[in-house]
């Protein structure tokens, strides 16, 4: 085989309790979508875990009435209901007497369920007296996936592409399973091509894809899944042959109203596009003086008949920046560009925004536009794909990052207003918003590079479906539908996916400076890597102290894009957190601290802790030999190796750096090059 | 046009007095050599030149007798002759009456007399009374071109190659023009293909390519030049499929035998091999436990009974150092590697040394192993190519630099034993020994991307020739022969070109240290760039000061690779020469130099006054406008624009770097940033 099925294995359960359940499939549609493929997709999920897991060949009935189905006294009952407690993807589930009810008002509900019911008995647990109720805390739960057409994933870590190959879209068994996984976990939308969208896959939206675009989008429409591309904002130019593509020009207009009409007439349950615009070197509608909100609206406009989206990034700033420029401050851009725009986008907008202001750093503040914008809608984005974190080899388990940031209580109303919030559409009842995740997927045989990586494309659907589900308790999930269930391989993959992400921001840049990475690239370390380039990403240390002023009073005033109190909490070096500290101040090496050590000395322990945790990781990790596949720990086990090599690195460079700048020695003496 | 013939345009000189010496040409080869192409080659150049020049169409007649000849009365005649003053490259040149009489021993040195007798003419000189004697200083005089056979040029700022386009030979009239050029400045040997041999490259040596190659070295042969070529020492194994390519191996020797018979078989007057081995990741004898000695002894001596020669590159060094590792130097490793070798080589291999122990930078102390090596041929390998000193953007007038190392007194004898001495093979009898320099040529309009850097390749040859021309009249021949003869105009150009190297010095790294380039691809400030990496390339700057500890008391002990008195004059940070201070010493910013400057304030001096004379080249050249043909001063202009903004870059990074390390403020208060 050439790739394992991550946390749908369906691994055998010893001793199971409620086997008596189990032993039929039962659905009943009631009057409607009694043909439904999404309907058929659960009862074949359901047949196969019960049978892998359980050993039970289940008995399928399909029954089209109330009635009949008020007959059934034992089984799996899969129901349609107009249960008013319910929203269109939410499901319940009950036990009663020798059946378990899954309800939903959609087929969509009833997949979910069925996962549902699936995860729980994959862990082990009972489902005796289960009474439950689901609905998703997001409507809008994407994948954004930045593969390319010639194959290659730009900041992939696991392989090619399983969607693309030599300019060709691939239709294979894998594509299925994709869907299923990623539908397990509450996946519902997913945008398989790069935001930097190039050459051929301009083309996707054209004759030359979109037949094969459609077999995709059905076998994803029958996991719940909609199909989203991401398009090139030049198109009109590229494939168009028009001279602009200004989105006020009626030329342009017409274009892509006809565009959009033949993509609706290959795939009528397409989802709509993402849109890279006047980023990196991306067109955009600033080349016409227009601006993004006229760019966006242009789009939506034209999509709105047929109920198609349009995603739409913040991801703008300027990336020509001049290093000796102290004034322009690339972490303000996102804001400055977007909020005087608020209101203005049509109601089929999503504004996507990064969860930090710069760019998917080991550690950043919160965005301030998600407490800034009032009445435009958001999707929050997170990346799966281990860019500044480790590059899949590291391991670096990133739900407790994306759960502070949902956390984030960004003041923007008196009664709650947490990033959560606002994503989610409470804040100001909204229905086009949610979470999207860059994909840390490839076509590597665990799908992941780092088996351990799962945990992150398994958390982040999870997450999205439930912000409040707690770290702990997804990774606890993932492990026991993973790995089998012994205690020590339990306990010992969860401290490891725990500590993580604290050790990994340990060893590599401090608190809340970002970057030091190797160009390009960004796996390694490199102090001065980005230090005097044009990315506006710089740490501005010298022989005294180090740390970007983003004060209002004497820095670039990023501070104030947030709503009080946040913005004086920030501005002040006494109350700023201190794992920002150095985002929002510059600050001495002989700074205290509140533990007391200085700035300097907090480099160097953590930079010599961190590494000592990996050592400590790779430790838990191979007592677990023997007591886990062998492919599954040797794989990881090469990636520990990998970690280590890389957080000694970072270590030894960091800690030189540092100590040549400042000339301050360890107080414990340990070796610094 | 695809290309000017640089300084063999042969422009029109004005009221020239001469012309009445110069109406025909007499060859008298008295009984030998009366049918060569290099005779022909000769009275061609000197036809068309004095055409072109002086608008004369002279008569040739060939003349068989001595008794005929001497029947001459005005004219240029080009004469064989046993003249025991005269090597067999050298040649006279005597006006006597109305005649010039330019002899020789052989029909090279009647080429080389031609070239001489233009050469005067193009620069205006009086040929009146002229007497002279020139026999070459070095009997290699070589040009090394990194050229690959997909058409690209390692390290080539020049455009793709004239020689090799996918993966084919290519055959036309701009190899004879390269010949000539090459000729005219007495290069007698030239390697067409990259050291590091890959691929197709590696087929050179085959029938794929040798039928092409000798029509190609025939061309060469017709302007005195011998083909060489890069070979891989791993050929054994990649073309003749055998499992070691160890020197010692009976079949590996028995391969190159009959590889090295069909190369004579093809072209008989090869000249041989120029061979990197255990270098940057090439193969070499190391891998089978054997020495270079080995190594280059196998091909020596299967080359030997055709007059072949086995040229060895001396650049081997660990380039996998652990940047942690004070104790490595990089600097060391060629005369580590080769000293103990000394007398093991054969009397046909030459060692190929590079100027300095690093590799190319802006200033680097002259090898030791040119004063190490006793019973050794040696060949001073120089780079043409601008890959540290500007990528010939920048101009940097390079002769000056060459002329350092050539004038160095290695001490290595009593009686004189400067570098000149040496590879020139006066200081041990030597006849297998010179200069070879990496080549800066490609296929651009100008050969050599930049205008101005036509003077490094004409200059490397007519020092090669002789090495006691001065930097100022190399300078002044090739003006005047590129250029009009106005007075603004040659008084501009020397000024820039004489200017170039010290000014490109003052705005990159200083005192000697070297480095601080962008990785890869080494054009551009990056100070840290390789800081933390494995090229062993360091400048262990912290904040008290910088430099590499190279004495034998404290550093490396590469000081102790010298002969005395240079080994205790490097020793000593009091008598080290300044402008390599920084290379051989870790020094305080605060300390003194000689000037009263303090270390940081001299950076910092340096790389203001680097921009500012800069800025008056520029002023210089713009003057020029009107002067000298439009397409030469756009070209230049173009490639001033691009390196002042080099300039300011550098000035700018560096300052700022130091700044930010030593927190010392420039005593004039200008900005750093």
């Amino acid at each position: 085989m050439k790739y394992n099925k991550c946390w749908l294995n369906f691994n055998p359960i010893n001793n199971y309790g409620d086997k008596e359940f189990l032993t039929e499939i039962i659905v009943c549609t009631g009057n409607k979508e009694n043909n439904s493929l999404i309907i058929d997709n659960a009862i074949k999920e359901l047949t196969e875990a019960l049978n892998k897991m359980l050993n039970i060949k289940v008995d399928q009935r399909i029954l089209a009435s109330e009635d009949e189905a008020a007959t059934v006294k034992s089984g799996i009952i899969l129901k349609l209901t107009d249960d008013s407690t319910l929203k269109e993807e939410g499901f319940s589930i009950k036990q009663i007497g020798e059946a378990v009810y899954i309800e939903a008002k959609t087929d969509k509900g009833l997949l979910y369920g069925s996962f549902d019911l699936i995860r729980r008995i994959a862990q082990g647990q009972s489902i005796r007296g289960l009474n439950i109720t689901e609905n998703p805390k997001n409507n809008f739960r994407m994948l954004n996936h930045w593969d390319n057409m010639d194959g290659s994933i730009e900041r992939g870590y696991s392989g090619n592409s399983f969607f693309f190959e030599n300019d060709e879209i691939i239709l294979d068994e894998r594509i299925v399973d994709y869907a299923r996984l990623i539908a397990s976990v509450g996946i519902n939308a997913t945008v398989i091509n790069n935001v930097n969208v190039h050459e051929a896959a301009t083309e996707l939206i054209t004759d030359r894809y979109l037949g094969k675009l459609r077999t995709m989008a059905d076998i994803f429409a029958g996991y719940g899944i909609k199909l989203y591309l991401s398009a090139n904002f030049a198109a009109p130019i590229e494939l168009g042959g028009l001279p602009v593509s200004d989105p006020l020009d009626k030329d342009v207009e017409e274009w892509w109203k006809n565009c959009i009409k033949k993509v609706y007439e290959y795939i009528p349950h397409f989802g709509g596009f993402l849109i890279k615009a006047d980023s990196e070197g991306r067109p955009g509608p600033f080349t016409y003086g227009r601006t993004h909100a006229e760019g966006a609206n242009l789009l939506a406009r034209i999509l709105k008949p047929y109920g198609g989206i349009l995603i739409w990034r913040c991801f703008v700033y300027n990336c020509q920046q001049d290093w000796r420029d102290y004034k322009t401050d690339r972490a303000r851009a996102a804001y400055d560009n977007f909020i005087g725009l608020d209101g203005e986008f049509d109601d089929n907008v999503i504004l996507q925004i990064k969860n930090g202001p710069m760019d998917f750093q080991v550690r950043e503040p919160v965005s301030p536009l998600f407490g800034g914008l009032k009445n435009t809608n958001m999707i929050l984005e997170v990346q799966a794909a281990q860019e500044y974190t480790g590059h899949q080899k590291d391991v670096c388990y990133l739900i407790p990052m994306w759960k502070e940031v949902l956390d984030f209580e960004t003041y923007a109303k008196k009664d709650g207003s947490t990033v959560a919030d606002i994503v989610s559409g409470r804040a100001y009842n909204q229905v086009n918003c949610g979470m999207a995740a860059v994909s840390n997927t490839g076509n590597d045989y665990n799908w992941t590079g780092n088996d351990l990586a799962a945990s992150n494309l398994y958390g982040f659907g999870r997450l999205a479906w439930n912000t409040e589900l707690s770290s702990e308790q997804i990774a606890m999930e993932w492990i026991k539908q993973t790995f089998p269930h012994e205690d020590k391989v339990i306990n010992t993959v969860h401290e490891i996916l725990m500590k993580s992400w604290p050790v990994y921001e340990k060893y590599t840049s401090p608190l809340g400076i970002g970057w030091m990475v190797n160009p390009n690239n960004h796996y390694g370390p490199n102090v001065d890597g980005y230090e005097y380039d044009r990315w506006g990403t710089y740490h501005r240390a010298d022989r005294d102290g180090m740390g970007v002023d983003r004060t209002v009073k004497n820095g670039t005033g990023y501070a104030g894009q947030y709503n009080e109190p946040l913005a004086s909490m920030y501005e002040n070096i006494e109350t700023c957190p201190e794992e920002l500290l150095l985002f929002f101040h510059y600050v001495r090496y002989d700074y205290k601290l509140k533990t007391g050590k200085t700035l300097i000395q907090h480099i160097y322990d953590t930079h010599f802790e961190g590494v000592e945790e990996v050592e400590k990781m790779i430790e838990g990790w191979k007592e677990l030999k023997g007591l886990i596949p062998d492919d599954v720990h040797d794989r990881v086990s090469a990636r520990f190796n990998m970690q280590l090599e890389n957080a000694i690195e970072w270590r030894d460079r960091v800690n030189t750096y540092f100590y040549r700048k400042s000339g301050v020695k360890d107080e414990k003496g340990r070796k610094i090059f």
